[in-house]
């Protein structure tokens, strides 16, 4: 394994913790965190049914919370790691704010952001895909198995 | 004209309004109100500068607005009228949320949605294109050329 590799796990373990608070408040569990320089400026997760928002997705209040601790609309030369691949929703707002990287867990073809605009991000944004993939997605099917 | 086609650009007229206060604070002129049951219960204008967020287009800003309003995180049987076709994040928004329908001013063959991904609400929300475009436009030429 190369150093890249282990950081990038090491990081969405990090995504992960914040899925799992997601889990524990009943939410659909997919958490993320904005790092940069090594730092993580941001950690959030999805919070749609306690905002009763269905904007408030982990990735879409990680990037307002790392635009403000930065005090800048651009997040370039960031990365963010999220537990579950985006929706076309935070893809969208991941290019919009110029993030430099994304590294997603589990993979979503029903709802992924790849599904509907596989080359959406490809010309800004370096893809890592698969990262900590099985500990992202046992999170999330013990969840839907809860609510059957 | 029938009786649909005025009630769009009643409506419409009210979101140009809200582009018009977004010209004013020098943020891109887009503006955006959400109706339900015939009554305005969201409107709200681009705020990327001000806030110094990406995420806060004015189509994001109104639905949240707007579910706030109905305490649902859900907008069934609610019409969106933005000045400017919505960008990819916003369309996944608008999809989220299940909005009815959606009525748009100028197109935005750049950065629109449809560029990308054409059948992305089809199968949900009904889209009118084009109500008070030449307006809708008008104002963000005026914005741009003012930037030159």
């Amino acid at each position: 394994m190369n150093k890249e590799f282990l950081s990038d796990e090491f990081y969405m373990k990090e995504a992960i913790k914040e899925a799992q608070k997601a889990f524990y408040k009943d939410e659909v569990p997919v958490g993320a965190v904005i790092v940069s320089e090594n730092q993580i400026i941001a950690r959030a997760h999805n919070q749609v049914e306690s905002l009763n928002d269905v904007t408030a997705h982990a990735e879409i209040l990680a990037i307002t919370a790392a635009e403000n601790h930065l005090g800048s609309k651009f997040l370039i030369n960031c990365s963010i790691y999220v537990s579950l691949e985006p929706c076309i929703m935070c893809a969208g707002a991941i290019e919009l704010s110029r993030l430099s990287k994304l590294v997603f867990g589990a993979r979503d073809p029903g709802k992924g952001y790849q599904k509907y605009s596989g080359d959406l991000l490809k010309t800004m944004t370096l893809i890592v895909p698969g990262i900590l993939e099985k500990e992202s997605s046992s999170l999330l099917k013990s969840y839907f198995q809860k609510k059957r």
